[in-house]
């Protein structure tokens, strides 16, 4: 499923996954969203080789999930910072859900690496369904209905 | 990222992507959440060749997201179906989290392909964070935290 083929998939499920489903490209915005904002540390922190770390931010670039900023350190050359735009920010679900399944399912033995909470309460949070009053829908009373489009 | 290294890897964003993150496997969900059992639906419903469909379907059974039961029409010989476990189900809320990125950054004209709701009250679902209370967090509040585990 190449990217380029993105807007003739007719499933946002498909087309996000045409973007989001390349090999590193959510390890990549794992890092992201723990506040990694350089190549170089991109490049640490996975082992990623540099020709497939800069194609994988390329297309987050392309995309709308990273921009590419300009920053200089005194007596360095200018370099670029990747930073998140809000709709790569909305992508911390994506994320959180796949490591909450993950630490349930697939289990390590040593616990999970990460937990997430709310900033402004301190309180644990967690992946689910909403219903549009807010109310949390239990996942077995969800359905999923084709809209025939 | 091969599959057999799933228990190598130290991550569980990682190792669900080990398993979940091979081509073809999240549309397979999805069309087993909407409903699809059996092998001859999953192959006329994707377009996916019977080979790689095979190989998709018995990872996802190797890892406990679907099970494979017998069924038999009469006068037809013995086939097999594909049932979702309680932890394919909870993939319920990945595919929809992929869903819902893709309606609003990458829509299609048409508009979604498919809606959820709650099959109770019948109000519109979408997925989010909830702290340990129920409620919903802001996106922007979410704070992941390395365990050092």
């Amino acid at each position: 499923m190449g990217r380029k083929n993105v807007e003739s998939l007719d499933c946002s499920v498909a087309r996000s996954l045409a973007v989001l489903g390349e090999r590193w490209t959510i390890l990549i915005l794992r890092e992201a969203l723990l506040g990694t904002r350089r190549f170089a540390d991109f490049q640490s922190r996975l082992g990623i080789g540099a020709d497939m770390l800069s194609d994988r931010l390329s297309t987050l670039v392309e995309y709308g999930v990273l921009t590419k900023q300009p920053y200089q350190e005194p007596g360095q050359r200018p370099r670029a910072e990747y930073l998140l735009t809000p709709a790569g920010r909305e992508l911390h679900v994506l994320v959180a859900a796949l490591q909450q399944w993950g630490d349930r399912h697939l289990p390590r033995p040593a616990g999970p690496t990460m937990t997430r909470k709310a900033r402004r309460t301190d309180r644990p949070v967690r992946v689910a369904f909403i219903d549009d009053l807010g109310d949390e829908v239990p996942i077995n009373d969800v359905v999923s209905i084709p809209t025939g489009n």
